[in-house]
């Protein structure tokens, strides 16, 4: 029997499930543990979207209104929301150039199938690890542009090398990273100039506050070269709910005439009751929840900084971010920091290691807590000894 | 950009998607649409599924109750359950070998990431076209083993030949073949004999009546050589809902290593409201309903059987599935038979065609109907003129 060989690329272990593990094997009655490891939401649904929900399970209990299967490509009534979202952003994304997903992370990988399997793949990194191990689980040639402190983890596209995909992450998980309109054109020229399309992940474009871009269409030649994966996971907090979108634009005409027909083979589309909540998200007083429940995380994010700065570990100043990213103390892994955080304070928090490229000597806390989490953390890391 | 070739090997429109557009566009008045193409379910949630779904709803509403990230593989309730049921069938399928899904046609394809992109696969056919078009997108080498009348649509496997994966239905969609144990236990020899592993889609086994095997694991052996695939699509009504399991045995050491790997870095999990009202198809009373139910759809299936026999086609008459897969007239080819039965009659009919090797000269009728439209149906097929 022939396994697939990638897997000999790839770690043992997925990161996320291996510091769950260890975080499951802690046991020190004297400090409770803190999970600020994965990037899990921790705050309820709001009322009206389980509300909707619930509605949409009642639909099904009657035969006027039950629905089979879904339309591949999702219902008309979310994917037009969605792109009336898009164009109040003064973007031209329509209805037709989305398509509803079970969430982010399974399209980072799914969308290779519409590529050869031995293609020249670009990560900005340090990265979410998903969409670099699914491209090496498929045979595919990955390099990594690497951000560092010099130049705000935000790096240029190298001038003399050529890609087919190139993977970019804003506001970026883990680094916190956020692209300026400038920073982004660059990308979207180079991408342009060699023929590249980009797999731009916005899963965290709630967090963007100012003038940053929310999406990658807000820039000018992107509908030509970009694809764009969202969810409502870190919105709405509906990791254990599944529903995001991926907008495959008219322009990449090959893209989606491939997609759409990868759709119909090999999705059966999202539970009708995930796209009646996700549909909530647009509404006006639901936006501002979602607004406010940022800024509570975003809060968090400024607790858990200070706690950093007391120790003089340099994190990456940014705003738009639930995560913080710093700098493991001098000589220690990041490994060996996190195991660290986790036996002696029962803090549970992400080595940058498992970051690829660039993750090494950094770690990530995320802010997806509650407010006594966050404040028991940072109390807890007065007690951290560093040498 | 080097876009995938393997789109080539494929017609350019998933087959259900073809049918659903051409039933979409017809218009008659008179002849109201009756919708027997895609094996798609019409009939509501049984209430106490819709109840479950809504408490699931309600405890995401409430910080104590909240659930983020579901397991990669799945809620321990419903695998536990899962794992009960294959125990009472006399399999020793355990919970933590059950990996809950959302659905099953992705799986038919997702399992293929475990396995090189080169290898040589075998379908039954003719067979449901989502597993073999996912093998040919990856690049594999697909062969048939083709059923007819004279086999009674269960062929044996080849003698000389050697294959890698082998993909087997049962209760088969389209054609309606059920597999008793010894002739499963031919295919389970043959696996272990050429050292493959067998992709056993048991999608329809709630059809299954009489002695006829619900799994593969009630054949010895096999265990060692196969994965199954079921979901709660065609039982509980759950097309919309999407949840569903696959059993990948400790005993494929290698598959369910690299699976659980796979899990981790490709998938965020199923739906919690999914898994709560998939965990109710346990409950006794909704056994009941469901069997109920499944006669129901059965009934609609004899009742199409006498229309055809009036006809004087050639039908497969089995007894366990939810489809009557049919011969078409004598000089019209299966598409021009489908477009007739939609066009005079208001028919939609799924074309053998679209069920690859073998399926030239047959349509299938589904029977997941209201009892009404099958019985319209019966009533139109008397007006069919055939030559």
């Amino acid at each position: 029997m022939k396994y697939n060989k990638n897997f000999d690329r790839l770690e043992n272990e997925y990161i996320f499930t291996k510091i769950r593990s260890s975080a499951s094997e802690y046991s020190n009655s004297s400090y409770p543990l803190i999970d600020l490891g994965v990037g899990d939401v921790k705050l309820p649904l709001f009322k009206k979207t389980v509300d909707a929900m619930k509605d949409a399970c009642q639909e099904m209990a009657c035969e006027k209104s039950f629905r089979g299967y879904p339309p591949a490509v999702g219902y008309g009534f979310l994917r037009d929301k969605i792109a009336i979202n898009y164009q109040n952003l003064g973007t031209d994304v329509s209805a037709d150039e989305v398509f509803i997903t079970d969430g982010a992370k399974g399209q980072l990988g799914n969308v290779l199938e519409l590529f050869d399997s031995n293609i020249n793949v670009l990560f900005e990194s340090p990265c979410y690890p998903a969409g670099a191990e699914s491209n090496l689980l498929r045979g595919n040639n990955v390099d990594f542009c690497v951000g560092n402190e010099q130049n705000g983890f935000i790096p240029y596209p190298p001038t003399d090398i050529s890609y087919d995909l190139i993977y970019l992450c804003s506001p970026c998980n883990p680094t916190g990273a956020v692209m300026s309109k400038k920073d982004l054109k660059i990308w979207v020229n180079y991408a342009l100039s060699i023929g590249a399309i980009i797999v731009f992940d916005s899963a965290y474009s709630e967090f963007v506050s100012g003038d940053f871009p929310r999406s990658i269409y807000q820039i000018e030649g992107a509908k030509n070269c970009a694809i764009e994966i969202n969810s409502f996971s870190k919105s709405l907090g509906f990791t254990g709910i599944r529903c995001g979108y991926t907008v495959i634009p008219r322009q990449l005409e090959i893209p989606q005439k491939l997609y759409k027909q990868w759709l119909g083979r090999r999705f059966n589309g999202v539970s009708y009751v995930s796209q009646r909540g996700a549909e909530t998200f647009f509404d006006t007083e639901i936006r501002k929840a979602v607004e406010k429940r940022i800024k509570f995380y975003k809060t968090n994010v400024e607790i858990l900084k200070i706690a950093l700065k007391n120790l003089n570990l340099w994190y990456n100043n940014t705003v738009c971010s639930p995560y913080v990213f710093a700098k493991t103390p001098i000589g220690e892994t990041s490994q060996e920091f996190c195991q660290k955080l986790l036996l002696s304070l029962g803090i549970v928090a992400t080595p940058g290691s498992g970051f690829l490229r660039g993750g090494e000597g950094y770690f990530r806390l995320s802010a997806f807590c509650s407010r006594e989490d966050a404040l028991n953390a940072s109390d807890r890391l007065k007690h951290l000894s560093i040498d």
